[in-house]
C-alpha cells in the first residue's frame, strides 16, 4: 500500500465546501480524509489551491494533428472535411500522446474520448496515466457492411480494454450521430451497452443543418429520433444545441447527460446551447472541449470560463460554483466514476494549482476563491496532477 | 544609441505577412529592418513567434484589487457597487503594479486605461516600461462643483504627464459616459481635447438598462446625444453592444473607434456587441479586457479568442487574421500609436512566443500559424516582451 500527503494546502475546495490550511491524506488509489499521518511521499501545498481534476467530458484526442487545419467551415462543411485528412495509427497516436500532454499540464484528470482509433488512444492513456472514458466511433451511413464492421471493431475494443487490466480505463460506446447510424446500428449498439452496462457517448442536435438532414432522412429530430426507437436511455450527449421542448421532456425523463461544448459550437457557428433551461429543467451538463480542430484547445478552465460567461450574459447572478461542479463532481456522478469530489472513500483525482501569479491576486477572502478559478485562474497555473493516487505531473 | 537583434526567429507575423527563420533589428526606440547586424545585445528567437505586442484598448487597472469581490450584478447594479469599494491611492498603485505585470506577462505592450488614480498608474507605468495611454476618470452627475473638480484635476494629469517626459506616455480625456456627465462637462471636455489634440475615450451604448435610463434624462440615445451636443468627433468609444442604425452611421461618419470588451459585456449580461455589423460598415474595431473585476482577467489572447469564437457564431468563415490585427495594427493606427507592425520604422513593441508547448502543436504549416495565435495560444506562451525598443520581460 502506498500513501501520498498533501500537506499544508492553502485552500481546498471539495467542492462542496472550502477547507482553509488543510492536509489531505491518500491511501493507494483513495482519498482517507484531512488527517495527516506518516506517508511514503509528501507534497507541499503551502501555496497552492486544491481542487478535484478536470473531467473534459467530449473530445477526439486523434484529431490534434488536425490542429488549426480544417478552419473556416460551418459543422456539417467541417465534418466532412475530415475525409480529406487521412489520419493513421501513428498520427493517431502522435495526437494522443500530445492531446493528452495538454490536458494533463491543464488540470484535466478525466477525459470521454471517441475515435476510430480507440486502441491507440488506450494503449497511451494506460502509460501516461490518465483516466479515460473510450468509444470506437462507429458510422456506417446506412451501409449494413460497415454496421456489421462497425460492431465487430467495438466488439474487438471493449475486449482490449479488459484486458489491459487498469481500472482508469473504462468503456462508452460511440454511435457517431442519428444522421451517420442506421436504425438497425442503433438498436443493436443499445443492445450491447446494456449487456455491458455503459453508455452510449453520441453526437445530438449539434446544429440546424444537421437537424434539417435527419428530418429530411426520417421525418423527425434526432433526438426524438432516438426515443422512438427505444434507445434514448442512459446516453451522454454531446452538443444539444438546439433541442425541441419536447425533446428537452425527453432527455429530462430518461435520464440523458449533456455534454456542453460552447467553444466548438461558437467556432463552427452551430449556436450558443441554451444550458440555462436545461439547468432548470434539471438535466445534468457536463462540460466538453470536443476535438482539438474546432476548438483549438483542450483548455478546461477556458471552458469554464466560457460556459460561465454565456450563463451570465442571460443572467448576471449565475453562481460560478454551479459551473466548477459541471466539471467535476457532477461529471463524475454522471459518468459513474467515484472521483470529482475531495472526500473520504473518493478516487484521488486531485490537481494544486499556484496562487502567485500576479492574474490571481489579491486571494485573501474566501468568497474570490471560486470566481477566481472559473474566471481568472488558467491552465498553466496548474503544477501537480495527482489521478488514482498517483503523481503523474509535479512542475 | 542601444541596438538590439533578435536572431533566427522561427515565425515573424509582421502581422500583414508572415516570415520564416528572419533576423529582427532594432536601434533604440525602432525597428530598423530584417537585415542582422552588430548588436549589443541579441535574442535567440530559435523556437518563438515573433509579433507584435497586444494593445488592451479598454481596462481600468486601479480596479484589480476588486477582483472577485463584486459579483452576480448586471450593468448599472455592478458600477454602483463601486461605491461601496473605496480604493485610496496606495490600493490603486498596488493594483496597478499587479496588473501590468499581468498584462506584460500576457504579452500586452500598450494599455488604455482610465480611473481617478491616473497620476499613481503613471508613476507605476513609467517605471515597470509599459506604454500607456492615461484618462482621468470624470464623472460629474449633474453638479457643477464636480464639473469643475473633474476638469481641474483633468488638466493637473495632463501637465503631470508631461513633466514625466516618456514618449510611453500620453493622454486621453475620459469622461464617464452621458449618464454620468453634464452636457457642461462634455462640451468643455471636448474643447479640452481639441486643445490637446487628443482623443475621448468614454464608455458608449454598454447596457440596455444604461440606454434606457439617458432616454429618461435626455429623451435621446447616448451616441445619439453627443452628437446632438456636437461632440462625437475623436472618440474612443468602449462597448457599442447597443447602436441603432442611426447611431451605427453616425459611428462610420465620425470616425469613431469602438473598443469591444466581450468577457466583461457577457459577464454584466451587457449583451454581445454586433461588431460583424460595424466591420462591415467599415468602423475601426478595438479590443479591451475591461477592468479586472467585470472580466475578471487582463488576458488579451483570451479576449481575442472569444471575440473571434462570437464573430464564428454569425459566420464561421470569419478569418482569424483579422482578430489579431484589431489587437495589434488596427489599434495602433486607432490610437494614433507608431507601432502594432514589425516593419522598418515602426516602434519597436514586440513579443515572443515560444511554439513549444503542447497546446502550440503541430505548426508545421504557415496556415496553422495565425489560427494558433488565436485560438490556441496562451499568455503562459510569452517569454520576451519588448517596449520601445527595451527589453522589459525576459523569461
Amino acid at each position: 500500500m502506498s500513501s501520498l500527503l498533501i500537506k499544508n494546502a492553502k485552500w481546498v475546495i471539495t467542492p462542496d465546501k472550502i477547507l482553509k490550511d488543510t492536509d489531505i491524506m491518500i491511501k493507494d488509489n483513495q482519498i482517507i480524509g484531512f488527517e495527516s499521518d506518516d506517508a511514503d511521499k509528501t507534497i507541499d501545498a503551502r501555496n497552492k489551491i486544491v481542487m478535484p481534476g478536470l473531467i473534459n467530458a467530449h473530445t477526439h484526442l486523434p484529431t490534434v494533428w488536425t490542429r488549426g487545419l480544417i478552419e473556416n467551415k460551418p459543422t456539417l462543411e467541417w465534418v466532412r472535411s475530415f475525409n480529406d485528412f487521412d489520419t493513421d495509427s501513428n498520427l493517431a497516436s502522435l495526437s494522443a500522446i500530445t492531446g493528452i500532454q495538454e490536458a494533463l499540464l491543464g488540470g484535466t484528470t478525466t477525459i470521454v474520448d471517441c475515435s476510430y482509433f480507440s486502441k491507440e488512444v488506450a494503449h497511451i492513456a494506460h502509460y501516461m496515466g490518465v483516466r479515460i472514458v473510450l468509444g470506437q466511433l462507429m458510422i456506417d451511413d446506412g451501409q449494413s457492411e460497415r454496421t456489421k464492421d462497425s460492431i465487430k471493431k467495438a466488439k474487438e475494443l471493449v475486449k482490449y480494454l479488459a484486458s489491459l487490466k487498469n481500472n482508469r480505463i473504462s468503456y462508452a460506446f460511440a454511435p457517431h450521430s442519428v444522421y451517420r447510424c442506421s436504425n438497425e446500428l442503433l438498436i443493436s449498439v443499445v443492445q450491447l451497452a446494456k449487456k455491458h452496462k455503459v453508455k452510449l457517448h453520441i453526437h445530438l442536435n449539434e446544429s440546424k443543418s444537421e437537424i434539417e438532414m435527419v428530418k429530411k432522412q426520417k421525418n423527425t429530430t434526432p433526438l426524438k429520433h432516438l426515443d422512438d426507437l427505444g434507445v434514448s436511455k442512459n446516453i451522454l450527449a454531446a452538443h444539444c444545441v438546439h433541442l425541441t421542448k419536447q425533446e428537452t421532456d425527453i432527455v429530462k425523463k430518461q435520464g440523458i447527460s449533456i455534454v456542453h461544448c460552447p467553444v466548438s459550437n461558437l467556432k463552427l457557428g452551430s449556436g450558443i446551447a441554451p444550458i440555462e433551461n436545461y439547468l432548470i429543467a434539471g438535466i445534468p451538463i457536463l462540460l466538453g472541449t470536443d476535438g482539438p480542430s474546432s476548438n483549438n484547445s483542450l483548455d478546461m478552465f477556458e471552458t469554464m470560463k466560457i460556459t460561465a460567461l454565456l450563463l451570465k450574459l442571460k443572467n448576471p447572478a449565475f453562481p460560478a460554483i454551479e459551473i466548477l461542479k459541471m466539471a467535476t463532481s457532477y461529471a463524475a456522478k454522471s459518468l459513474g466514476i467515484d472521483a470529482g469530489k475531495i472526500e473520504a472513500g473518493k478516487l484521488a483525482d486531485l490537481i494544486l494549482l499556484d496562487t502567485r501569479s500576479p492574474h490571481l491576486q489579491p486571494l485573501t477572502r474566501q468568497e474570490q476563491l471560486v470566481n477566481h478559478l472559473v474566471f481568472s485562474a488558467k491552465s498553466s497555473d496548474v503544477k501537480t496532477v495527482i489521478i488514482d493516487g498517483q503523481v503523474v505531473l509535479n512542475h
